[in-house]
């Protein structure tokens, strides 16, 4: 097993450091979790391999850059590798010439959480766990029970009560236990963290295992891949605990250590107003203050976001920004994002979507800047707060008399 | 605009030809459609590109085996690159070596009817067509709609009013003009190929436009290029109006054509117990009865195949076998699906590997047959099935004592 591309741990609060196979992740001068890095020898990678030297379909080609033993077995479904689309009518319609959108609902279980997995399987895998726990608002631990069942290892999943039904129903299909939970999200999350300790199982939650931040990261690579190595100017990214915000950044400034791209893209967090401590906490340059969330985009419904430092530093590191927006724009994001480029997110998928157009509108995007727009997750994930965003269909008799009604009117 | 790689179109049943530019696809002498064959200059083509001169993402690498003008702009969407799995729990689990998965449902709508769509909108284009219109059970309309939209396409939809919510939800989010009958597929399908004649929309109906299963052969492409152009030995697909099996026949055929395969697997039909048609088509060997379908399987739920002989053709010039499945087993092979390979696939999707599971455990499939069991489509599309498979989650108090108890019991 060789790992020696990864120098250690530190505590991104006080500094304290940790030898690389420290794998209780709270920080023990602290106490908290969420707020370790890791941290690589980026002149060994650079001399291991390159721009040029990335094989493999998926986020797998980046496999010399994430906290991994080089000789792990491939995950068992093919992550990442999703399309970064131009889109014409789009750009059109909103004005915006160089905007781009990144597809991650793609990925095999419809989200991009299916790159932290990819890393906590094999993590788990490593450290010869027998059974893996979660805390979700449903996409992670779709994830992670999508990744496990074919590797054979159970998973233990922990989702609050208003999980939209469709990432319920794949859950038990992937045949994990699933505690559905007659709570909110965080206490979810506190639970799965110790049964973790309690039962052993191996703790799968980006909120306090820094290495699945590593998993996440590679999309920053694959935008900048498919960008021809130039990095754009903005990436919008939905938040609720802020994860896959730091991922991006992450993922970013491994390239800019490596000297694969030359400049760090602005971030800028969009929240749902109902839950933007994130957003306060940037704004007012304060600490992060919990809030009770309410927005139906339930993939970032979270009040106590457990990544929220790391997520203030990715967006001032990166001279980003914060915005929020309401459901209703949310919900009107969905139907303009579909239509203008065929992609259809989930409300806190295309919650980015929202925010780059509530900057864009307001002029606080420039035209030659190049802005990629992250989606995260599959439309087809929360139907119910589709049919909120547009209605429901004509009901019609099945004569053509009746249909040319209808075409008559418009 | 070079078309010069196709030769003609010719009818199936009294074998009349038609030049490659006609268009109104009914065979004038017999009267029927969906009927007529798209023949290729194979040895033009083969002068032209061979296996390793593919270029490109997805099935657009095929574009020179696709009736389309060589100078088209390429899809709004990358469609088709879907993953061929060798899954190992599986394997393990059903005892068959060497049995691999494509999961279709990987592709930008969620099913293999996008492969079509990108063939029916290209031409759309090359027409000149103002509007699409589709007639579908769901998902050929929800990927019509997602391909369009971004092309700035106005698109017609019919579906029955069974069709699952998601894909009712999907095809609004994407604008499109939605009529929901309150009849079965065969109204749609009758109607909208009545309101392509009434108002000049461009008809994407697999049942009627013989260039879609020129899109949908592309998956057979996938799946020898995938295995080094290796043929597999036999491939299973779910069958409903019976275009995508006839598209798998034609992919191979096409790869026989030209050198690049040696032989021509296998195809085996699968079908819902009740709406198997074709089934009983091939077992009697006489021409199709028309029944009125009856299963959860809402794609395949069709009781008068619209591509009925061309699927009968594809089971006999193949050396396939036809065989039906009750709904029980396609829920049931759903989670084992699932569990064994991580690939989540709606009822009519997973209907093809309920099919291998009837056959291998019966003893009609041998060891060292290479299989293909091709998964259609998303399971995300139809949630309220998968409930159905696996039950409700365990609801539990916020409390690790009350998980405890959850954990002693199993």
């Amino acid at each position: 097993m060789t790992m020696d591309h990864i120098t250690g741990l530190s505590c991104m609060r006080c500094g304290r450091e940790f030898p690389s196979s420290y794998s209780d992740y709270t920080c023990s001068d602290c106490g908290v979790d969420g707020i370790l890095d890791v941290h690589y020898d980026y002149e060994k990678i650079g001399s291991r391999t390159n721009r040029d030297g990335l094989q493999g379909a998926g986020m797998w080609r980046y496999l010399p850059l994430l906290p991994l033993d080089d000789s792990q077995a491939p995950p068992p479904l093919t992550v990442g590798g999703t399309p970064l689309y131009a889109p014409e009518r789009l750009r059109r319609e909103t004005g915006h010439p160089s905007v781009y959108i990144k597809d991650d609902g793609r990925n095999p279980t419809g989200s991009l959480k299916d790159r932290a997995s990819v890393v906590g399987l094999a993590r788990a895998r490593q450290e010869g766990a027998e059974a893996i726990t979660a805390a979700s608002t449903g996409n992670a631990a779709c994830s992670i029970a999508g990744l496990t069942a074919p590797a054979g290892i159970p998973c233990n999943i922990f989702v609050p009560e208003r999980a939209p039904r469709a990432k319920v129903a794949q859950l038990l299909v992937y045949g994990a236990r699933v505690f559905q939970v007659q709570g909110t999200y965080e206490q979810c999350f506190d639970l799965s963290v110790e049964a973790s300790r309690r039962w052993g199982w191996y703790n799968r939650n980006c909120g306090y295992n820094p290495c699945l931040v590593e998993g996440k990261k590679t999309v920053a690579y694959e935008i900048a891949e498919e960008l021809n190595w130039q990095a754009p100017d903005r990436v919008y990214v939905s938040v609720g605990d802020g994860c896959i915000v730091s991922g991006v950044y992450k993922g970013f400034y491994d390239l800019m250590q490596l000297g694969w791209i030359d400049t760090m893209p602005h971030l800028v967090a969009v929240q749902a107003a109902g839950a933007s401590p994130v957003v306060t906490a940037f704004e007012t340059g304060s600490e992060i203050v919990p809030v009770e969330p309410h927005t139906l985009a339930d993939s970032i419904a979270c009040g106590t976001p457990r990544n929220g430092l790391k997520a203030l530093r990715a967006l001032r590191e990166s001279k980003g920004a914060a915005v929020s927006v309401t459901d209703e724009e949310i919900l009107n994001s969905m139907s303009r994002l579909a239509v203008g480029s065929g992609v259809f997110g989930e409300p806190a998928g295309v919650t980015a979507y929202a925010g780059f157009l509530k900057q864009w509108e307001a002029g606080q995007v420039d035209r030659d800047e190049r802005v990629v727009v992250l989606i995260t997750g599959n439309g087809l994930k929360d139907v119910d707060s589709a049919f909120k965003a547009v209605g429901e269909p004509n009901r019609v008799e099945p004569t053509i008399e009746a249909i040319a009604g209808l075409v008559r009117t418009g």
